[in-house]
């Protein structure tokens, strides 16, 4: 057996508490160290029982030798110093997703990841989802022939907490970029043209804050097809995350998980369940196997499946989404990295 | 009983010989006349043992007095003439999409349509399926609240021959024109601004001559929710007809029909029918309730339930998305007559 | 052009006028007469306009040697000696089901049908459902190999009036009868076995009627193959009819059929349309399919797809079934004729 | 904490080893010792690396004071003397179905159990499918009224290896008691009475041993409600497991699990993915769910979800299953306990 990776984790939020629960059991891994700013909302439970170190200072993680690997779960400001400091002491990284909202930050920090030879990988957690991967396997092994049409439907259940809409980087940057990623992994091309179309029809504290929550996305890919993404702040029925790849020979369509497969006829009508919730019930299991990947790619010391590339494109097709929508025309997205 | 209506038929293409055959039993209507340009292509069948007069001169129709209303079925570079002439006539028109490929044109009949009082009805038999025409009443009725997107998916089973495309006005005018009706249906809105991305993914043929097969139009609506369309001339699995209107209290899909809803478990898989496998099994009720629709329109002598108004407005989103398509940026459509 | 067949009807219950206005418009018949004991109450409407006598005597139509034809849509109790009559007049004949309460007396009757040489057909009409047919001939074509479990489910909406209850013969004769013979009809074997287990859960004035209203019924049939009916007098989501067929290679199932395939997605669930609510609707194609095979089958000369024989199984099998529930132990079914 | 469980498993077979694999990372949990006849078989994997005692000899658990619980899961015939023995011995004890072949020696072992006052439970694990679970509690809520009809759908992927049927103890015992107890749990009332028919259609080896493989069985419950299983030795698409409950105010159904729930759209049909392919990966949370109830009630010391009359009844209706067959008759199902 292997011995364990010994983990610090930046950032007790949301995701930052749901990877250490995927994790604390998981005999590959020790979470020596966590750290937050107000780690103090953060004590006296069952996870962290089991850590060594609750702190508020983020460099207990990163000057500590005996930490091999630090996950980035703390806002998206603060990813790209992070990045660059933990690269500079050697420990491999996972960070959550955008990588910034700035592309040359982000090649900037791209340069010292790959000069520092660490591992990194982006938490485009969707990559892991059966549903997903099964449709892009499908694909390669020529199911639907050359690729026509990429659709994805991509609706949250209700907005986040209107504080959170300002610093989210806007719909494209905090929630599209989600389907950037799907579609440049799902086609297996770059995606070199964008245009969106928006709209304000959920909230109107939403345009307030001048963002947009409703919106059409038309991409252009460099094999040829062409792609259409189409997203809301609020499905009243639940998460709403479809996928349909169309090409010369069948399309291949990802209909949304339930929590059972039961059907109800009744007077009303043939009644089934709405879809799961949100994000944490539908990619639970997608959750799990990222940062078991993640740690899988540190003990061997390979490349991770899903790299700072990966991330750096997202975030570039939704910088030229916000763009297009801004200046109403369709916008080129740079595939170079330098 | 009524007095049946007297029918004149133009054109013994495939949609003529349709009307006719959907017509031929209908106590309310005796058609009279049908005229062709190759009209010896079309004798002795049993649907002609009940026409009187077969002709190659259209004008046997429009000059008999007899007739009181006519069906426009031949291409549409001969509908402007016909309309003028059988308008003024005083004939009741029903005429095949689109109405011609010029505004101006299609204002100056609507204009001597309108003076000479009768009765027009343009062909978009999809309003008369059944699930389609259950969902606009369904929004209709509050059950999604207000409208935020619409998605129509349109794909034909096979291209058109090769020879057709030339004359056919290209795919937005030919195929979408189709779905730029069911959008204004569906969303009881007019569409204000169009931005066509279109490609040649099917056919190279399809390319020389000067046409796209596969396509993604965005629409945005005078009410303020957005849409999108997606295209393509070749879907190997059969015709493809799709709709999903979401809203703020949820989402309304039409799902494709089927022959028969057998469900077959094997070694390979749970399989199911393919979809009906072209417009004439897919659309065939509705295009028995649309010719119903205009003879009873007739027979009343009331306005019919698809008017010159909607032949325009489709008309003239097309033309948007090709202007659009060609000069790669939105296009607003005119929503005003004159 | 054939010369239409020239028909009477007896009986102007629902099922008499379903048959009338599917043949009124058909151009191969001519319903010269309709007798029924209460003819004054089916005056005046449009289907009436077009017959020529309406007469209280059925001996009006069998008497009446223009008629070549004749549909009995009588109570069960005045089937024999009409088929009798009919026979020896010479009159093809359509007859709905059960034949007779009798086996005696069916098989009297079926003597002299044979004898007079005319052509029979009971009214299973369910064999004309589109996809009832296509399992059989998917079958017939060896797509689930040897057939070794049939599954039928048959659920009324709701109970017919309590007074038909009596003379209706019972469940097994009235409502399992249509069941028994899709079993003969899907599996192309004889049912050779009966085991009925029956409850009273519906209605207790059912119970007191004499009659049951649920159902299992387990099956045996001559190729080895078991099969199982359930039944209910009552389902409040509408008209359940769904059939299974298992056999070595896979299995078939047939699902209900709906009013429009709109799914719709709301905040109690994922919804689409309850099954068609009665047979009426359910069965509406295969009503005129069924009447369309015999006219074609007396057009032809040809002795029709749903024989004599077919009748008198399923009426057996209904009497096999009323036995086994009556002494709580499996029964055996006769198939031989005399 | 509470301190962990000190668990003994008897046998090392698949569903041994299966139950192993779910506890072997579970922290309340510490597997101390398994035995089995061929534990030689049994060495070298990464489970053995975490279990302490590795033995031939049963008594290695049962004498072992540090063992509080102990999982039987050995041939069917070591039940009663070990369950008996680990009762003498204090330990709690979780037993794989059936109980034994025979009422008597199964009814001697629960008193002793019950004197002993140890905690038992039963291996049905389909109590714990989130599905079936899920129509019980709705059922309980009163979502379909007053039940009429429960209707249950298993079908194994293959038969066992012939060997296995000849220590089975028959179709009944070794696969339909775990609808039989289905059958209790869903409609939570006794079974009272049972019409068993079956047939020799899979395996002729199966016939051989003097087994059946294809099977239809009636029940009728306490509560009036009358239902049906329909088995079958192999499913050549997948394990095919469905429930139906009917009721006066609706029906529930669950349709089988998948691995995706991807469609292909393709020019053969509109495929989805077989049923998962066998129990392990059917029932795998269920599984997972079950042993860490029995785990969860030996920790707090209260009596299990599925207690020793459950295992009883079940065998009992098996055991009247297969008398019905075997005389071709309905037989009652005594549910008194001595």
């Amino acid at each position: 057996m292997n011995k364990p990776v010994v983990l610090g984790i930046v950032g007790a939020g949301n995701i930052g508490k749901l990877h250490m629960s995927n994790l604390i059991n998981d005999k590959n891994v020790r979470i020596k160290t966590v750290s937050d700013l107000f780690i103090e909302h953060f004590k006296n439970n069952e996870i962290t029982e089991n850590i060594d170190v609750l702190t508020d200072d983020y460099m207990d993680i990163l000057g500590d030798e005996e930490i091999n690997a630090v996950m980035i779960c703390s806002p998206t400001n603060t990813h790209i110093p992070l990045i660059k400091e933990a690269a500079k002491k050697g420990k491999h990284i996972f960070c959550e997703k955008p990588i910034s909202f700035s592309d040359e930050e982000s090649i900037e920090a791209y340069r010292e990841v790959k000069e520092a030879g660490v591992i990194f990988q982006i938490g485009f957690n969707r990559r892991f989802d059966k549903n997903f991967s099964s449709i892009r396997e499908r694909v390669a092994n020529g199911k639907i022939g050359t690729p026509h049409i990429l659709k994805i439907t991509s609706r949250d259940p209700k907005p986040p907490h209107i504080d959170y809409i300002a610093s989210s980087g806007g719909l494209f940057y905090d929630m599209t970029i989600h389907d950037f990623d799907m579609a440049r992994f799902m086609m297996d091309s770059e995606v070199v043209e964008v245009y969106a179309q928006g709209a304000n029809l959920v909230n109107e504290e939403i345009r307030e804050k001048g963002d947009i929550d409703t919106a059409i996305i038309t991409l252009t890919f460099d094999n040829g097809a062409i792609g259409v993404i189409d997203n809301s702040r609020e499905a009243v029925y639940g998460y709403d995350q479809r996928v349909e790849m169309f090409g010369n020979k069948g399309t291949l369509t990802a209909d949304n998980e339930t929590p059972t497969n039961i059907t109800y006829y009744h007077q009303e009508g043939v009644q089934q369940d709405n879809p799961l919730y949100f994000f944490l019930e539908r990619y639970n299991d997608a959750y799990i196997a990222e940062v078991s990947d993640f740690i899988k790619s540190v003990l061997a010391n390979e490349s991770s499946s899903v790299s700072f590339y990966d991330g750096l494109m997202a975030q570039r097709i939704a910088q030229a989404a916000q763009r297009s929508f801004d200046n109403k025309k369709p916008v080129q997205v740079d595939t170079e990295i330098w």
